[in-house]
Order: structure tokens, then sequence, then C-alpha cells
């Protein structure tokens, strides 16, 4: 059998099965970060991210951007448990005909957006390789109380987005903005149950949400902010590299967002009991069974 | 230019001197490990380590193996500061082709050397890409009373070695044991001044804390302890990824060591004064320069 014929979450789940961990980790594999025990009101964030040449990115791309990316992306894994970002290292593999204003331009990309987001660039380790990879590690720091994990949706929570979807093919997933200010709002105002950063498409990032907290969800076709740049809500359901938040909180705080007139937090759905499993809701009321399991709207998968 | 006309070392350093750190970062890239501040009697200890296809194993190698050097890596690296590791993460990138069986394996040697070491697998990345490639980041913790850095050799300081040297090639570089016993016992024993582990070898890892330490030294032929599997002594100076500590404290440090016996630890030269430079004397007491910046005896760069 070949990892295309597993993939890449039963891969993942495989693995996770077979690891022991001690009573330090809070959340371990299966969250946007790890969470370790750090001191009596903070835990530490831990998390790490690759980026491969022809898959999430190709030489053809603006170097710079390459590498704002490999850092961002782990800054919304930060984001997404409500923390702040401090420490990041950066492993690199290149070939060693790789132009040096190349790397020097990726290096950029790196240095503005980590001073951009106060992170130290404590080190890293570089490698020769056929095609450029990149892994940011990073370490960071969020309240207990503020804490939101994927396993932490209730029934009776509302679902919400930021910003708009479906744009990230044609761009935005080289351009984004990890909603670091976005989480720390809610997180400083509201009380968020639930949240993950989309990065595998909506359908997919919120059966995560729904698997790892039991629950099930009714999304509303008519609310899904459609990015301009989405051909179509199909863009918006399975786009993958968005990096916007999607999170779920309690209807009383839901309601206080809307009265707020918090545009940025976008309403799209419900979390249900699980027997309901995973609805989408047209403008004309017609109901989609979204497999909650399954094959249905499936976002990105690398196998 | 390419980055193969820069070298790696240049490349490094070009990246280093353009990050900014703030006062947390007690020592940032240019050292085994970025080391953090944690609490009141300890540091964090942070590092990452690639490994590439084709450049650090093959698929003829045994995956298992593969696997456990992953991780052993890092914690040589933990090793070198005198810590203790704790968690790691692992970013891990593969053709979709790859045997589900092949993987396994690797993920089995992986967690053995895990568990092994008491560290926590709490997370990580799986990505599509053209070859294997394996990035692993760790923590660590280090009492700040034993931290070694590679900055802090003294004038007049004994060189050691742990282990034997030149063997890499033949296979050590995948069954090697990091050394965190030993370095932990150093720790609990001696007044450690500075320490480093071999990875690009044993001239070239002395160079590096020679220059970090704005030292000179000199080193003994007839005491480089040759790997059985070595060919020559230059397989002992150049060999890379033995990952054997190489660690230099005080005259009256090194005699208690001497005195007990401790065959364990090898005794291989002396810190010299910076402007005595880099040389290497042979049993018929013939001293030969080796450059302090320069390229004779290079060990192993990637470009």
């Amino acid at each position: 059998m070949l990892v295309k014929d597993l993939g890449e979450f039963r891969l993942i789940e495989r693995f996770r099965k077979r690891i022991l961990l001690d009573s330090s980790v809070i959340a371990g594999s299966g969250d946007d970060c790890a969470v370790l025990k750090f001191d009596k009101k903070r835990y530490q964030l831990f998390t790490c991210d690759m980026i491969v040449e022809n898959v999430d990115f190709t030489l053809k791309d603006n170097p710079y951007l390459i590498g704002r990316k490999a850092v961002a992306i782990s800054i919304s894994d930060i984001a997404s448990c409500c923390g702040l970002p401090w420490y990041c290292l950066i492993s690199m593999g290149m070939p060693k005909n790789t132009p040096v204003k190349f790397v020097d331009r990726i290096f950029k990309g790196m240095l503005d957006i980590s001073r951009e987001y106060n992170i130290n660039i404590a080190g890293g380790d570089l490698s020769r390789s056929g095609r450029i990879v990149i892994d940011v590690s990073m370490l960071g720091l969020v309240e207990k109380k503020n804490l939101t994990l994927r396993s932490s949706a209730r029934t009776g929570d509302c679902i919400f987005v930021t910003g708009e979807l479906g744009g990230s093919i044609l761009g935005k997933h080289l351009r984004f903005t990890p909603r670091i200010k976005e989480a720390r709002f809610l997180a400083k105002n509201f009380k968020v149950n639930a949240m993950i950063d989309i990065s595998d498409g909506l359908v997919q990032d919120l059966r995560h949400i729904l698997k790892q907290s039991k629950v099930g969800a009714v999304i509303y076709e008519e609310f899904i902010p459609l990015s301009p740049k989405a051909r179509n809500l199909s863009d918006a359901l399975k786009s993958g590299e968005e990096f916007e938040l999607l999170f779920t909180l309690p209807r009383k705080e839901a309601k206080r967002i809307l009265n707020k007139k918090l545009v940025t937090f976008k309403f799209i759905g419900e979390i249900v009991d699980r027997k309901y499993g995973f609805k989408l809701i047209n403008e004309a009321g017609k109901i989609k069974d979204i497999n909650l399991k399954g094959n249905s709207l499936t976002g990105f998968t690398h196998f």
C-alpha cells in the first residue's frame, strides 16, 4: 500500500495513536498547535509547518512572498489557539545552484513578517536538497483562559469566520494576513469555544472541529462570505490556504458580536447534536448532506 | 552568484546579521540550540534539524534508522547545551508513491528513540514532496548553571571529546547514541566551559568554538581517538555526523577527569590565545597550521 492509497488524514491517525504523551502536554498532534504546560497563567504553543516547491509555491512566485508565507502559516496556527507568537526556527533546504539573490528575497520576506509580529528568528538549519523546502517551527504563549482548541465546540454554538473565502487560488495564499489581531480581540472581548484556521478548506476544517468536538453542524450557503476572487461557492467551501479563522461561540456571545456590528466576523451556521450530521442549507431552504467523515467537498489533502 | 559560490557558512552569516532579537534570547542562531529565558533556574532550549533524501540518507538505508536519526540529531544538539530534551514536532515531506510500510518503519524509529529519551512527540506536519525530507524541532530545558555554549571556551582550557572519531562514513551516522547521559554526567560533576556536538567534523566544529570564543587551539594527533572504522587520521579530523561531544574545561577540572580515569572522555588538546591560531601537532612534534578561518581540513558543508 502506498501513502496515496491511505490518504493524508489516515496516515496521520496511524501515527498519532502510537504516540505516548506525558501529562505536561495539554494538547498534542491533532490541533493547530501543541499546547504545553508553561507557568501558572499561561500555556506554551508549539507548531511547525513545511512548505515545498511545486506544492505550496513555485519558482515563478515572488521569493519575498514565499519567505513571508513560510512564517505566516505558523503565525496563523498560533492565532488559531488565540496566542501570541514569540520565537521561530527556520529549516531550509535548497539546491546548490539557487541564486543567492533569490534566497536573500526569501529571507527578507521572513525577516519582515517576523518583525511585524515581534517574533525572534532564534536559529535554523540549512541543507542541500533537490527542491526548495522550508519548515518553520514556532513558539508562542496563550493565557490559559483564552486557549481555543478544535475539540471544545458545544452544541448550540454559533459558527463564524473572519474575512472572505475562496480567493486563495488566485494568489491570496501568498499574501494573507495571519489573524493574530482578530484572535486577540476575540480573546479579550468574547468567550470563544473552538477555533481553527482554514488551511484545508472551510468544509474540511469545520469537519476537524466537528470530529474532535463530537458534534454536528448546519451552515447556510447565503451567509458564506465569498471573496470577489472566488469563482463560485465551491471555491469558498473547498479552497485551502485561506488562513482565515473559523470559530464557534455560545449564542449569547454571538449576539454580542452581531449587535456590535463587528463586520470582520461573519456568522455562517450553528453547531448541532452529532446525530444530525453536517448539513449545508441553500437559499431556497434545500438541505444538502455534507458527509461528516466523508469525501464530499473534501478540501486540500497532500495524498 | 549561486549559493554554492557563497558557501554554507557565509550564507548563514549573511542571514544572521540581519536578525533582531529581544533580550529574552540568551543565544540565537550560531549555537547548537537557541537558548531562551524560561524560569528562575532554567533556560529553554529550542533546536531544529532537517535531513534530506540523497544527502543525509538514501532509500537503501534502513527506514527505522532514518527515523531514529532524524530525532537523534536534535537530541544531540540539546546534549551540546548540557540540557534534557522534552518535546519535539516532526515535519515530513514524502512522494505520494512512498510505501506505507516504509513510512511506518521511519515512524517506529522516531517513536522508539523518543521513548528512550522521554520525549513527547507533540505534533507535526505532513506534506507531499518529490523526495523524502524530515525536519525535527525540539524543546528541552537546562539549568542556568549548566548551560554550555560554543562561545565560552577560555584560554588555558583543556579540550576533550567523547567516543571515537572517523567512523560515521561507514554507517555510524545512522546508529549513533546522542550523548545526553555523558553531558548530564559532566554537568553534574565538572565545570564545563564550552561544548558542541561534532556534526561538521572535529576540526570544523572546533573552529566554531574558537571563532565564537575568540581563542586559538593546539590539538595533538596522537591523542585523537580513532574509530576502528576510520580509514586514517583525516577521517577522524574531517568526518561529519559523528555526534560525539567536543568540549573544553579548565585545567583543574580536566585533571579531575584524568585522575578518575573516566575513559569516556578523551583529552585531545588545549585552548590557547587567539594569536597562536589553530595548530595540529603530530607524534614527531611537527606542527601543522590548521587555518583558523580557512579551508584546510574543512569538514562537511552543504554548499
